[in-house]
């Protein structure tokens, strides 16, 4: 094993026991007290090996590590933020991984042992995960101008606790002028399975997914639950609980995914009916076809729910995403590598949103897999061997050290 | 309008000022500052009227005008506290007309006026909402010897304070032994629209409702709500909508109430399938052979639902309250007072639970319904009219002589 490789699992090790569970789960939600530990244990990592740590205003972490000065930089990361009682793979070792690689090329290139055009960077994006704050990918999406600054600044958890104050409790929102980029890397576990079933250890994602995402606020009358005759309520959550049969109804009869991971009810008590709720509730596709006549025929059935439940049902938000392209040149130049390598591997769509979906917008992005074990994530028992993440961290030195040298843009 | 008439009006306002909202409704969850100062002010009212105020062991709060030292009490009351955002009415004006009339026929009693057998005694129910601290009716359950008093103790709300601590926050758990009770009598609205609508102004309850509750745990897997495929997922919001959904189904078919007030969702989060979830139905009716009928139609919509979501649904309680009665020469003595009144009545069943549901069981009990307008309940729009209340009262003082005059027990 190779001292990177050795030094890579013992530094991976370390990570996650910020925040860690007994399961060896991870529990680090975006700016909790967990996620300030791992950000500033991470700064302490990249200082160590002659970074430079920098923060912008919604708080994403940059290592720069600068060969030459004013040349601009590739970037490579991930995130360091978990979902509630989660896995401890699931965007840290992307950013772990990009570190590692960061500073062996700067050894090296410090070394005169390599020749590169650009300078190194590695980001660990704020609040991919979306949910102590929403939206999801806030850091990137901030970061590619697709979400203002103010309104990313003042969203609130449940608690009123707002991200502006949580970054400046943890002192980590920056006011840092962000480094010039030219490229992104992003390597992450798939989070599916049927890289595993395939016995493939590389994807190179070509494409995201098409999505729907809905957020609904479902109004009725809070009520007695016992004294209130049935012809007479309006249950709200009712109502939300037939929009989420419906949509797995509607999931099964046009084959795309759907699913409502959040609901909101108020007031939540035992001998009320619920006067409100609120939920998301999501369709996605890798076709767009499948996707639009899902969508159409789910509008109809929030319609029917409203009218069953006899309640109100507003759709307070409706996002669009349609299947989208990363930069075929970056799958083409992972595809030499991987297959310099010789390993095992596959071309794949990404049914999971990554902050490389905002990044791949405004710059050339390569997006890489390792595989996880039964596809398990968001979960504390998610997996993937200590083989894959080495298999994962050479595919990433060897595209990084391309897209370093120019041969991407 | 008397003195009694003026004064309770007067008072109720007074009351409804603590935890009062904007709207005219309340919120007084049980053992919050609310309800705790709401206590404290009743504490004084009684003081200031000539009763003793005693706490027993889980907070129930008694105030005792002794008349004849030694003899026994004729219990009269309700409950202080209320649901979240609540209406003004519901338990606080049986409490406030109980108290009312012990006061005004201790003076009676005491100028001479009137000859009493019993002492007479107002108490105010711990916990009967049961939003805070499960289950509801609490304090009557503790009281009647139906549920362990360490056991409530030991209950806590979602933010793991328990009963006890609650209470010795509030200085209101006692040690006091229970005044010795020969009859109780309650004044309730309906929170129903029955009475309203037939123009009644006085409900006899003859019995209650019979109700099947059901708690259910229905355990998933936490997973990805992008990545996982359909197939594998087993979504536990999904199996706690297919049974809040079957449940209403079933209430339409069989022609029962039926509700889901509580669903707590583990993790909800927008990008997690929830891993856990439980909750809370019920149906009521009172038919016992249709309730048996819907009650075996729901049991395999359980299995039903788990095999559709692919979760586990275990029943953690499941409890069976048949329609059971009032004892009938407490509705007959009421009919009397009604009939001397001649106040526009009915006799009627209740949906709802009420202290007296319990009390009801181990001594001779009155309970007494003035109209709810709409039926609005649970709801901080909640209203009964003062002529309503001041009906409710003169009847109250009527039954009350009575009882403790000795004619019922």
């Amino acid at each position: 094993m190779s001292a990177l490789h050795r030094s890579f699992l013992h530094d991976f090790q370390l990570m996650s026991r910020n925040g860690g569970l007994d399961s060896g789960g991870v529990e680090r939600q975006a700016a909790t007290a967990a996620d300030g530990l791992n950000r500033q244990w991470f700064a302490g990592w990249l200082a160590a090996r002659g970074a430079t740590v920098h923060y912008d205003e919604i708080g994403n972490q940059f290592g720069t590590f600068e060969i030459h000065p004013g040349a601009p930089y590739v970037l490579v990361g991930s995130h360091l933020d978990s979902q509630p009682r989660a896995g401890r793979f699931d965007g840290a070792y992307g950013v772990l991984a990009g570190a590692s690689v960061c500073s062996e090329l700067y050894r090296a290139a410090s070394a005169g042992e390599l020749e590169l055009t650009y300078n190194l960077c590695v980001v660990n994006w704020f609040n991919e995960e979306g949910c102590r704050f929403k939206p999801s990918m806030m850091g990137s999406l901030v970061y590619t101008g697709k979400l203002e600054l103010e309104t990313a600044l003042a969203t609130e958890d449940v608690h009123g606790v707002t991200v502006r104050d949580a970054l400046d409790t943890l002192g980590q929102r920056g006011t840092e002028s962000i480094p010039e980029a030219a490229a992104y890397v992003e390597i992450h576990i798939e989070q599916g399975k049927s890289m595993e079933e395939n016995g493939q250890t590389i994807g190179l994602v070509e494409a995201t997914w098409g999505a729907r995402k809905y957020e609904f606020r479902v109004t009725g009358e809070q009520s007695h639950t016992g004294a209130t005759l049935i012809e007479d309520r309006k249950d709200a959550l009712l109502g939300a609980s037939l929009l989420i049969a419906a949509a797995r109804r509607i999931a099964l009869e046009h084959d795309v995914i759907t699913s409502c991971g959040e609901l909101l009810i108020l007031p939540n008590s035992p001998v009320a009916v619920a006067r409100e709720a609120r939920l998301l509730i999501d369709l996605r596709s890798p076709d767009a076809a499948r996707l639009d006549a899902a969508d159409a025929a789910f509008a109809q059935e929030v319609t029917k729910a409203a009218s069953e439940a006899n309640v109100e049902i507003e759709t307070l938000s409706r996002n669009a995403w349609d299947v989208k392209n990363y930069a075929p040149e970056g799958v083409e130049l992972a595809e030499q590598v991987v297959q310099e390598l010789g390993l095992p591997y596959t071309r794949i769509m990404t049914l999971a949103g990554h902050d490389s979906t905002n990044v791949k917008d405004v710059m050339p992005a390569v997006m890489l897999f390792v595989p996880s074990h039964k596809g398990t994530t968001h979960n504390e028992y998610e997996f993937t061997s200590d083989q894959d993440m080495l298999s994962g961290l050479d595919m990433l030195i060897g595209v990084m050290t391309r897209v370093a040298k120019g041969e991407l843009a």
